[in-house]
């Protein structure tokens, strides 16, 4: 089955993700403020039940202090003839993030040390935040700046730096084992498509699929955050709780193009959650993807994998923050991603929800092979050239069930998808012959 | 010496290992019956004190039961003017093993539906069996299936199904230690040489080799049963024995070809039996083989590598099973193996045995190297450019003696036979620079 | 910087090193004797504080015994006419070190069995020892010895061998912390230059530099020993001391020429002393060098790691010990080393022993990252695009300072130098943010 087909079959279709993309993408967001609460209130369109927390500004999060709240109506700089040359409605790029309000006229040389732009990207406006030091700019591309020309301008930023709060999205879905999967993506970013809409987006499809699967053995608690201070802020309030329970967790980002497929490690490159990602790409979607190191990380799996925090977090993502030439400018637009992009996004990271539901840990309960020819479990006539593949995985389960490899790792050593040896595991489970090990709590 | 010197001058020659495969060849074994007894009898002519044992039909062990006992007199198939167009007195593998008694006329399309033919391998009669399943069916070569033409035939099968017994036979050769060298082969297998007449008759040279060593270390447990059932059996009987004492087995199949060497790893691949059979391919025959991997396995290394019984058991073959066009049919037949073969067969798993025999666990006993001068144990003059072979030897023994390598880990990091690092050793030891920690039960 | 101009800054510079190996060079040292005693005196110039140590004739050490100290005035093969052939006076190899006294004239046939030429190496004079074998002979070159044509020489040797004693030198510098660090070298060679007069001038000029380093962590342990007896003989004296106390060793040899660099590792190959060695040559000096395997060791880590001695001692040379032509002859001579030979040789050991003073194992005292910002630990404006280096490097050292990876694994991880690494864990410490686990005793 091609992307293509998968589209229009499935009811969690790419096409719908884009359009609630479209819908998030003009959107002025910060670390905090108003952005923040109006994405989650589209968010809620696709995820009803997702729950809005408040923490106040001066609150104390380990190390770190929630900043003021900052909002903004409008920003320009305008000629004092009244032409506006750069303009704040046009992209909310085009304000550093955090500036503080300021209406002057001043030189362009004055102006000058305020402004960012890109000569190796001359039609770009980048992004750029000042979240922790008081000052203020505008960032326009550099063919603009070019045609700076004036004595003066007029610069006007209609923001507020006030008291106020952070604002993050929670979303708990229950299911039969208290142990949980984290998922979590950012808010912070304003209008960029793959870096951060695309993470706002698939996740919430991917709350809307979890609850779509009735089943389900894991707890998710799915959760949209301000990068680096919205997860050290989560993490402060909920820290015990998620060492206790999180057994695998993901950060969801940079998932909307379709230009490649990408993994980002958790520290120990070893966890569950590395182990899901892993097999899903390669042995459930035999999808090829781009490896990447820990020293390459960039989002809040600085934090989850802290080794003071050191939960088992990793990411599945299309292409990789830094690694493509619109990242982080205005370039990263609407166009940039695309219905498949978001689709794959979702699925591989669907794909690894589902090995870990499919995930189990099995011993045999015989001593040597049982007899399957009495249970209808093998054909009745051997001829012993090429057993079949059941047969094999079936021979293979009862080998490699020694109570260490769990079915991910004995799907990994047979080179098949967990999902099909877990169906298989199961109707032996049902004849008795393995027995699940996994506390089943 | 080249493989043809030694056959003439060992008293364990090929030349009589082929011999006994031929008296055994004609034999029509199955899982049970009067084949097997007829087959221990032949084998005792090299094992005299082989021991027969029997258990009933109906007995349960482990999770299977003894299935009743086979034996046949005579089959075919006849037109009805008596022309005998398949015959199991031309070729026991005609008879589907298992197949229950039928005298009946009945129509070609009825009775295509028991014919088995390799469309693949027109001129082989393929090997079926029906152990647990009640059925009847002839085999033949797909070329002469092709020329039945007949509305009618007579189709007989003298067979009979009776409460019984299943034959396995046991030599146990007390040795020093308690510690004992399992050697399973399987006696099942009707008409075919490579697989399995070749099995029974390098075991039954083993056996008469090891019985040879006056100074064994080990005690030797050298077993012969049917293939799977046979195996279970046996551990339903000895498995708190076997766990206790094995340290080492060798499945011995497929053994008589002439064509190549083969390795089948035990499930971890790093036990002691392991490290013997890789030992004496690289180190002390230096010959190249094939490696295979656990997920290739196919013989009664299931049940002795079943996590449940997880015995240290691997197998060094000629050609694996599964591995040569005419496994598991006709073509299978004494031209397919040779006293080279055999031969070869024979030498690779006495090799792994005399290695496991040589092997130890030594640690030096002084602080320092010694002073091998006071000892004579070095050359008096020492011009330092080339240390010789064997001075390098000692001191590297000193180094590595360090209780946690044995002399086999230590062999193959010098690159050289553990036979010879044996000998090297003794003498130390008895300078009483080395002491060995083994337990010398 | 390149090799040379280093020489002329440094006062650790290579033509002082040179100019202390000239004056060593000539003396003929052995295993006992004055000539190790007028060599401890040549290197006290270096380093005043060296102690002379004495063990005398017939002390047991561990398996061995110390040997009577041998003395050598003059030795010849002079003919019957007064001509000397062969002179003591122009190479002290030219006698077997050890030799008894003799004076006596014989056939030439008698003298022959007593000489020692290379055939391969026609005009070196070879090096031939017989320290625990009576004995006497003469070394000369191959091309000399096909001179000798007459019937009878006059063969001397003005030698004795008394009860007496073995010379080992040590110096203890002491440091903040009483682990310490080994480094040992051998003054048991005559005139050869690459080994091992450069071990004699590259360990004083090691000590010479330690000490003007006045704030070390380490206690140094700078011993020279003659070879093997030596070793074995400190050790007996220390052993309980050393295992209680040192955390890496180095024996210097070879560390003259300059031809190559090399590295021999301990007996384990991931000792602290082998880490930091790999760590010089790989990321402070990117230093290209040959990696031997502990098979092809021949100095004193044959004791250092022995077994049942088991420190952690490795080598990193120039040119190995039989690894060139010249190795144990009269062409191992003052022309085969150089100043650039010998501060290389230097530098590297050096640098090995900046890496161990710079290590440290540290944990992040936060959870999750820092509050960076809040301390001007990151520049105020971010854009995001590319992380500057120092930014990298502060976030790596907070995800990978997790108890169990000390400063040189994590350089290693970031590819870079543990010595840049070290400040700026230093600043970070500094700000509270990290703490060091190492007991500071």
């Amino acid at each position: 089955m091609n992307e293509k087909s998968k589209l229009l079959q499935d009811e969690f279709d790419g096409i719908a993700m884009y359009s609630l993309a479209k819908e998030l993408f003009p959107i002025c967001r910060s670390i905090t403020g108003s952005g923040v609460r109006d994405s989650h209130n589209l968010i809620r369109k696709v995820l009803p039940n997702l729950v809005s927390h408040e923490i106040d500004s001066g609150e104390k999060c380990f190390d770190w202090t929630i900043p003021r709240e900052w909002n903004i109506k409008d920003a320009y700089i305008e000629t004092l003839d009244g032409l506006k040359v750069v303009d704040f409605k046009k992209s909310n790029l085009h304000v550093v993030s955090y500036s503080h309000p300021i209406n002057q006229v001043m030189t362009l040389s004055e102006l000058d040390k305020h402004l960012h732009s890109r000569i190796d990207m001359p039609d770009a406006i980048p992004y750029v935040t000042s979240y922790y030091k008081e000052n203020w700019g505008f960032c326009l591309s550099y063919n603009l700046r070019k045609t700076l020309r004036e004595e003066k301008y007029r610069v006007v930023i209609d923001s507020s730096l006030n008291k106020g709060s952070l604002s993050y999205g929670e979303l708990i879905i229950p299911g039969r084992s208290k142990d949980e999967i984290l998922i979590s993506t950012y808010t912070c970013h304003p209008s960029m498509a793959n870096n951060e809409v695309s993470g706002m987006v698939v996740t919430s499809f991917l709350g809307k699929w979890i609850q779509s699967q009735k089943k389900r053995k894991y707890t998710y608690r799915i959760i949209f955050v301000p990068e680096t201070i919205g997860a050290i802020a989560y993490l402060s309030k909920n820290l015990a709780q998620l060492k206790k329970n999180v057994v695998a967790g993901f950060v969801i980002t940079c998932v909307g193009d379709d230009r490649s497929y990408s993994y980002m490690p958790s520290r120990t490159g070893n966890s569950l959650a590395d182990k899901a990602v892993l097999h899903a790409y390669k042995k459930v979607l035999k999808q090829k993807f781009n490896s990447y190191t820990f020293l390459e990380r960039g989002s809040d799996e600085r934090q989850y994998c802290h080794p003071n925090v050191d939960l088992p977090v990793c990411s599945a993502m299309r292409t990789k923050y830094g690694m493509y030439p619109e990242y982080h400018t205005s370039l990263d637009n609407m166009d940039l991603i695309s219905p498949l992009g978001l689709y794959g996004g979702f699925e591989v990271n669907k794909t690894a929800l589902e090995v870990l539901e499919h995930n189990d840990l099995y011993v045999s309960t015989t001593i040597g092979e049982p007899w399957l020819a009495s249970r209808n479990l093998r054909p009745p006539l051997v001829d012993g050239v090429k057993m079949q593949d059941r047969s094999k995985n079936i021979s293979n389960l009862f080998a490699f069930c020694d109570g260490s490899l769990d079915l991910i790792d004995i799907a990994d050593i047979l080179n098949i998808s967990v999902i099909e040896l877990a169906n298989l595991a199961k109707e032996l489970e049902s004849y008795g012959l393995l027995r699940s090990i996994l506390g089943k709590n």
